[in-house]
C-alpha cells in the first residue's frame, strides 16, 4: 500500500504535505522519507462534525452490525501484511516478534468487543409497571445504555498498533455506538495511516456512514486543543506522560459541559518481596524482575519500577543477583530520542542524590538506546526526594531497603495510584501479605500474587486503570471487555411502549 | 429530643454557638430559635482525617453488616417521631404530609441498598487460571469493587430527608463502604442534627467506628472550600443551583488528584405534546401537567418547565384550561426567602422579554410565597433569550409554540441536558413519536411515554442524572440501587490466594 501522507476525514483524504513532518527512524536515528500533512484547523472540524452527523446512524445500528464491523477491521490489519509490521518496527524500534504479537492483540480485541456485542452483555434492568401500588401506581422503568457521541482517541507512543489507531480505546468506542476522531501518536504516522486505510476499507466493506472514522495527523498542540475543546467532542480518551496529560486535563476543565477524560498517565508498579520468600527464591526472583523490567526497554505501563523488601542477611543474594541481570542486558532503541533523553536525564538525576547507590547498569550503546539501571535507597531519601517517587519511563528500577514491616506499610500509605502492584510471598509470609494486600489494594488498579506485573491479560475480569496518577478516573479500566462502560451512559426509559424501545429493552 | 446546634465530630458533638446562626421559620420568615455552631477549621479537618482512619475498619465489614447499619439508621430516623416531621415543616415550609412521605422515602432507600448488600449484588467477575494456554498461560484473574474512601455530602435545599443527612447520599456512600462527610444545608440545620442524632445512635448500636459520619453545619464558603480540597476526601455529591455547582467544580478542578463530582444542577424537563394527543386530551394534559408544575411549589428537580407543541387549532383548548388551572392555584411558600426572591427575580425577566406572552399567573400570597406563572412563546424568540433555556426554579413554565416538525427537531437539538423529558402522544402520532424519542434520548437521563416527570421511583431500573447541566456526570445515577457505584471502583485480583480474596470473589 502506499503512504499517502494524509489525513483521514471521514473518508476522504486531504492535507497540505508542504509544510509536513516526517517519524524518525528509531534504529537509525534519522528523518523518514514518509512526509505527514498536520491537519488543518477546518480539517479538524469538517472531521468532528461530519462524526457528530455520523452518530446518528452509526449509534442506532444493530449491535450485531457494529460486531461485523469489529472484525472487519481486524481482518484488514491483517491483510496489510509485512509491510505493517515493517513499518511500526522503523518508526518504533520495537522488534517485529513484538509488533506481530501487537498486533494479534489488537485483533484480539476488536474480536473481544465483537463477541460481547453478539452476546448482548449489556441487556440493562427492566422493572415492570404495578398499577395496584397503594399508596401511587409503580410505572414501568426499564435501564438501558446509550452511546455518548463523538470520542477522541490520543494514539499512545508504546503501543503503536495495540493503544492507537484501531487500538484498545478505539475499538470500545466503536463497539459502544460513538464515532471516533483518532489523533495519530506523531512517532509513527506510517503505521497510523496503515491502520486507518484498513478502517477505511471496513467501513465501505460494511456500509458504515464514513463520518464514524478520522484520523488526525499533526505535530503541535493547536490540533489537540481544538479536538478536546470542540463542543461535539464527548468523551477523551489518552495514554501518555503525566505532564502532558495534565495539561489536557486542565484544558478540558475549561469547556463549558464536563466530559470524561480517560488519562493513564504513569505508574512505579511497586514489588514487594517478604521475608521467606526472599530467603528462598531471591536469586530467580531477583532474575525475573529484571527481566520483566527490561521487557520493550522498560517502556511498559506495567514496568516494575519500585522493588520493596526489609533488608537481612538473605537480600545479598537477591541484591546480587539483580546486579548481575542487570549488567548482563544489552540497551535496546527507545521509542523516540526525547524519550530517550529524557530517560537519561531521570538516570543521572537519580545517581546525584545522597543516600542513593547505584548498584548496577546494563551495556551501553548508542545515544538513543537505553542503558538499564539499577538504583538502591533507603526510606528516609525516598521520601525525601520527589524525583524517586515519579515513573522513570524505561528500563531502571529502584530498590527499597526497608528496616523493618512498620516502614513497608509506611511506603504503602506513601504511594501514589499505581495501575498494578505485586506481593512476592510463601504461605509462611501470610501474616504480612495479608497486611500488606489490605493496604495496598487501595493504591492500585490490579494486585497481583507472586507473578510479574508486565503482561495485561485481556478478558472480562481485567482492570488497567487506579488511582492517580495511574488513571484520571479510577472508576474505569481501557483494557478488557469493562472498556466499553467508559463510552456509554444510563437512560431509564418510563412507560414507552414496546415499539420506541431498544431492542433489548423490549 | 434536644437540639444542641453543634456539630457532629466522629461521635462527639462540638462547636462554639456565640457565632453561630439560624435558619428561618419559612412559614412566618422569621428566624428560628434554634442557634447552631459554623463548624472550625479544627472540627473539619479533624472529622475528616477520622472519618479516613474509619475507612480501614468500615471498608472492611461484611456488606450484611453494613446492610444491619443502614437498616439501624432507617429505625432510629423513624423512633424521632413528630419531632422529625415539625421541625422539617418549621424549616422549609413543606407541608407535613409531603415531610411524612419524604420520610418514607428515605427510609426506604436505606432499606433499597441493604437489601442489595444482603444479596450480594455486585459479585463481580472470575477467569480462572489456564496453565496450558499457548503462547502463554493465562493468569487467575478476578474483578471486584472497592470503596472510594471519604465521601463529602453537600445536603440538597428541597429533599431535607431524602437528599440530605440521610438522604440518598449518604445511603449509597455508606452502603458502598465509605465513611461521610455531611455538610448540612443551611436552610434546615435542625432538621439535618435530628437525623444526626438518629444515624449517631445507629453507629453506637452497630458498634461501628464513630468516624464514619460527621455533620458539619456553617454557612460559609469557607467551609465547603476546605471539604471539597482535602486530599483525604475521595468523591463529592452535590445538589444545588447550576451556579454553586459551577463554583464547586471548578475548586476540585484545581486539586492534584482528579475525584469524582456528582453535582445535579439543573434542568427544565421538557414536555412534548403531539398532534393526536393535543386534539383528544388536551383538556385534561394541561390540567395534569400544571398539578405536576406546581408539587411543592415547583421545587422538584424534575419539575416540567418547557412544554412544546405544533400550534394548530385544537391547542386553544389546551391553552386556555392550563391558564385556568393556574389561576386557580393558590400561593405556597417556597424554601427560603433567597430562592423566593431569584423565582420572582426570574418571573420578572421573562415578562420583560419581548415576544413572551403572559398567559396566566396563580394567586397571590406574601413575598417570600411561590405564585405560579405561565409563559408562551415561539421558537425564535426562545434562541434569542439565553434566560428562557434556564431552569426557573418555582412553578413557572414556558409554553413552545412551534410551527412544525422541523422547528420540534430543531428545539430538541437546542435543549442542554435534562434528567428527564415525556412524550405526550397516542398510536396516532407514532411515526413523530419515533423521531422525536430518538433524538431526545440523547438529551436526557429520563425519557417519559404520556406520563408526568415528577415523582421519581426508587429502584434498579432508576436513572436520575443526565447530561449536562442536569448531573456533572452523565454515566450515574444518584437515584436507584445503581447509585452505589459512583462511590466504588474497580480493581482486579490476580493469581491470589483465597484467603487473600474479598469473600464474595473466593
Amino acid at each position: 500500500m502506499t503512504i499517502s501522507g494524509k489525513n483521514l476525514i471521514a473518508g476522504e483524504w486531504s492535507g497540505d504535505l508542504t509544510a509536513g513532518f516526517s517519524a524518525t527512524d528509531a534504529i537509525r536515528n534519522q528523518a523518514m522519507k514518509e512526509v505527514f500533512a498536520q491537519a488543518s484547523k477546518i480539517e479538524i472540524s469538517h472531521a468532528i462534525e461530519r462524526a457528530d452527523q455520523a452518530f446518528v446512524s452509526y449509534s442506532q445500528l444493530p449491535a450485531t452490525a457494529r460486531a461485523s464491523f469489529l472484525r472487519t477491521i481486524g481482518e484488514q490489519i491483517i491483510a496489510i501484511g509485512d509491510e505493517l509490521i515493517d513499518m511500526a518496527c522503523a518508526e518504533t524500534g520495537l522488534p517485529a516478534l513484538r509488533i506481530q504479537s501487537e498486533r494479534g492483540r489488537t485483533v484480539a480485541q476488536l474480536g473481544l468487543f465483537a463477541n460481547l456485542l453478539e452476546q448482548g452483555e449489556y441487556q440493562g434492568v427492566i422493572d415492570v409497571a404495578d398499577m395496584n401500588r397503594q399508596p401511587v401506581a409503580k410505572p414501568d422503568t426499564r435501564l438501558g445504555y446509550l452511546p455518548l457521541g463523538v470520542v477522541a482517541v490520543f494514539g499512545a507512543s508504546n503501543f503503536p498498533l495495540a493503544f492507537s489507531t484501531a487500538g484498545g480505546d478505539t475499538a470500545s468506542a466503536l463497539a459502544a455506538g460513538c464515532p471516533v476522531i483518532m489523533k495519530a501518536h506523531d512517532a509513527h504516522p506510517g503505521t497510523s495511516e496503515l491502520v486507518a486505510q484498513a478502517i477505511s476499507r471496513a467501513i465501505t466493506l460494511c456500509g458504515i456512514d464514513a463520518g464514524v472514522f478520522s484520523l488526525i495527523q499533526g505535530k503541535n498542540y493547536q490540533i489537540t486543543s481544538q479536538i478536546i475543546m470542540d463542543p461535539l467532542v464527548k468523551a477523551v480518551g489518552f495514554t501518555g506522560s503525566q505532564r502532558v496529560g495534565m495539561i489536557l486535563q486542565q484544558q478540558i476543565h475549561q469547556r463549558e459541559e464536563p466530559i470524561p477524560f480517560y488519562g493513564e498517565l504513569g505508574s512505579v508498579n511497586p514489588q514487594f518481596i517478604l521475608q521467606d520468600k526472599m530467603a528462598n527464591d531471591g536469586r530467580i526472583l531477583a532474575q525475573e524482575l529484571v527481566a520483566s523490567l527490561i521487557m520493550g526497554q522498560g517502556q511498559f505501563c506495567t514496568s516494575p519500577g519500585i522493588w520493596a523488601y526489609i533488608t537481612h542477611e538473605s537480600c545479598s543474594t537477591f541484591e546480587l543477583s539483580a546486579s548481575e541481570a542487570i549488567q548482563a542486558t544489552t540497551a535496546g532503541v527507545m521509542l523516540t530520542p526525547e524519550i530517550a533523553n529524557s530517560y537519561k536525564q531521570a538516570v543521572a538525576t537519580w545517581q546525584n542524590i545522597d543516600g542513593v547507590e547505584l548498584l548496577a547498569k546494563g551495556q551501553a550503546d548508542k545515544t538513543h538506546f537505553c542503558q538499564a539501571a539499577l538504583f538502591a535507597t533507603d526510606l528516609a531519601t525516598f521520601k525525601a526526594n520527589k524525583s524517586l517517587q515519579i515513573e522513570v519511563f524505561g528500563a531502571c528500577a529502584l530498590m527499597l531497603r526497608l528496616k523493618d514491616q512498620q516502614e513497608m506499610m509506611e511506603l504503602i500509605s506513601l504511594l501514589k495510584g499505581n495501575l498494578t502492584a505485586s506481593i512476592h510471598a510463601t504461605d509462611n509470609d501470610s501474616e504480612q501479605s495479608h497486611a500488606i494486600s489490605m493496604a495496598l489494594a487501595h493504591k492500585v488498579g490490579r494486585l497481583i500474587y507472586n507473578q510479574m506485573p508486565t503482561g495485561v491479560e485481556v478478558c472480562a475480569s481485567m482492570n488497567h486503570g487506579g488511582p492517580f496518577p495511574a488513571s484520571t478516573d479510577l472508576r474505569t479500566t481501557s483494557v478488557g471487555s469493562e472498556a466499553i462502560k467508559r463510552f456509554q451512559r444510563p437512560i431509564c426509559y418510563q412507560n414507552m411502549p414496546k415499539e420506541l424501545l431498544p431492542a433489548q429493552l423490549q
